[in-house]
């Protein structure tokens, strides 16, 4: 199998995080965003949606979402448990992981894809071209501010965001602060938990993935 | 266990039609939302977050997101698969249950918030009071009108959303199919692959839950 990818995409880096993290090594081809390559006919004839990161199986079989190209590889190398343990812990870190998804995922994609130059109308991802929208950039950065107030509470509670295990979550909240630092928002000094969980995680080898 | 619910909210609705389609009876309680009474003292004690669906198991922990408590009941009651089987099926499903949220759910809620009278300074779930953003309703709309398209060609080729089973993927489009009506947008005659599917998926007796 490999796995379509590109270094500054943060759907991707979770993906090459997880697998990291898993001690998977994967077939990697480069689709360069920056030069739009997602948007060339070769590529599309792989993923319509024209998206990284696209793992293709050896039977030709497509997996597009990168939550979805996770489930796969967790599936044939089950260790170490990234979406939890049995049916309590699956759906606390299920929980964890889409409320960092949904609240700070989701706010940092509003904020950057609509604020920065480079994204000018290009602001939803996909096949269709998308005008900016400046209240909405607004709106991402200020429940990115909630987010980061939101984890280092819990964070004070939990050493991890989904408990005691680093999971799924961690990987989603790691990759969306970064990728939030694009439209210039950055977690408080004061935010201590937060601040200390960030340089744990950030030290794993996987972070550099 | 039991589950803080609400008839109208699209996401309680996911949890019901799951739940009816795994033949599991659960205790719930309404919160009514029409009343604003998720964001009353008595339920932020439950849930923070000020959101249904809720689910509290009966060592009195709390699972939030409507995903997560879907894997929790499927942890608990395996059949009928709806998350998919194997490693591909798994990883399949994942994918075009991700379409259907971001493409389609996440579209109607841009769509619906922004928009009707009832969400007017209340255009995000949770906590924290947003106003609406007219552009966004907009745009959700619009990108409504391509997820319907996706869907209608991607339902030529296969009889439910994610294959040849039923699934949450098909779940999960059927309340937003539904969900987008309140911003009066609704699937055209033409699309007869997705008309069909919608005749199917709404004549299941879970559709009514």
């Amino acid at each position: 199998m490999k796995l379509y990818d590109f270094k500054m995409a943060p759907n991707a880096r979770r993906v090459r995080i997880f697998t990291a993290e898993k001690g998977i090594e994967l077939e990697t081809v480069t689709v360069d965003l920056a030069a739009r390559e997602q948007m060339g006919d070769d590529f599309k004839a792989v993923n319509a949606r024209m998206a990284v990161p696209t793992l293709e199986l050896d039977d030709g079989t497509i997996i597009t979402e990168s939550v979805a190209i996770c489930r796969y590889l967790d599936e044939i190398q089950p260790e170490p448990v990234l979406f939890g343990e049995g049916a309590k812990g699956k759906a606390i870190v299920e929980m964890w992981h889409r409320r960092c998804e949904l609240e700070g995922q989701v706010a940092c994609g509003d904020a950057v894809r609509n604020s920065i130059e480079f994204f000018k109308g290009r602001a939803v991802t996909g096949p269709t071209n998308f005008e900016q929208i400046p209240a909405l950039a607004e709106r991402g950065k200020q429940r990115i501010g909630w987010f980061f107030e939101m984890l280092d509470e819990r964070l004070g509670d939990s050493p991890y965001i989904a408990g005691v295990d680093y999971s799924i979550a961690d990987i989603c909240a790691l990759v969306a602060i970064d990728f939030a630092k694009a439209a210039k928002v950055r977690m408080s000094e004061d935010a201590v938990n937060l601040q200390r969980w960030y340089a744990d995680v950030s030290a794993r080898p996987s972070a550099t993935a």
